[in-house]
């Protein structure tokens, strides 16, 4: 059982759109993201999904409005929402989501990542 | 669907050691609390539970010694092990923990919160 410093766990990856686990509670992992630029509509048929913004700036596309969110400020994004995330400059985010969820969820892709990659 | 920030949600209650849910994920709450003072050693049987520092410092004392959270750092703790936080000042924590969770967990007693308060 140890600690995890968030700052210390984001200077260890580079890549933009590949989250990467830093903690497992249950049947959910807590995941680190650095996002860049725009991801792609998709949904989470069963999963939702929280996004916290640690550094920089995110807006979370949504079929009726974009939600921005700030450091320190969450969204929670219920199974069978539509979203995309979008960041203009690199944004550091924290994921609370289940296990079983696919980044690219009901769209696929060359984007989705299958491997569940530690930090 | 609306977004949380933190540091508003955190002005909002001044209790110390009642936790209020500020999101739900799937079968999880992400909860805020306010912690100052010696709480009292327990474990959860059957959740695991994570104690992320958002302000001040915590001190999780386990049975094999102690881990020192500042913010912006994260300790998972497992089911089934016994801990005891600690603040000599008031922390500002977000918890992440099954639903079924109860503060107290084993050990009971006049401080278990029963109620689900939201914030």
């Amino acid at each position: 059982m140890k600690k995890v410093n968030l700052t210390e766990k984001f200077t260890l990856f580079s890549e933009h759109w590949s989250p990467k686990v830093a903690g497992e509670i249950g049947d959910y992992y807590l995941k680190l993201a650095k996002l860049k630029g725009e991801f792609l509509w998709h949904k989470h048929d069963v999963e939702d999904e929280m996004f916290l913004v640690v550094a920089g700036r995110l807006i979370i596309k949504l079929r009726d409005g974009d939600v921005e969110l700030l450091p320190g400020e969450f969204l929670i994004i219920p199974h069978g929402v539509e979203h995309m995330p979008v960041a203009d400059q690199e944004a550091h985010v924290m994921l609370f989501e289940p296990k079983t969820t696919v980044n690219t969820g009901d769209a696929g892709g060359e984007r989705t990542k299958t491997e569940v990659q530690w930090v």
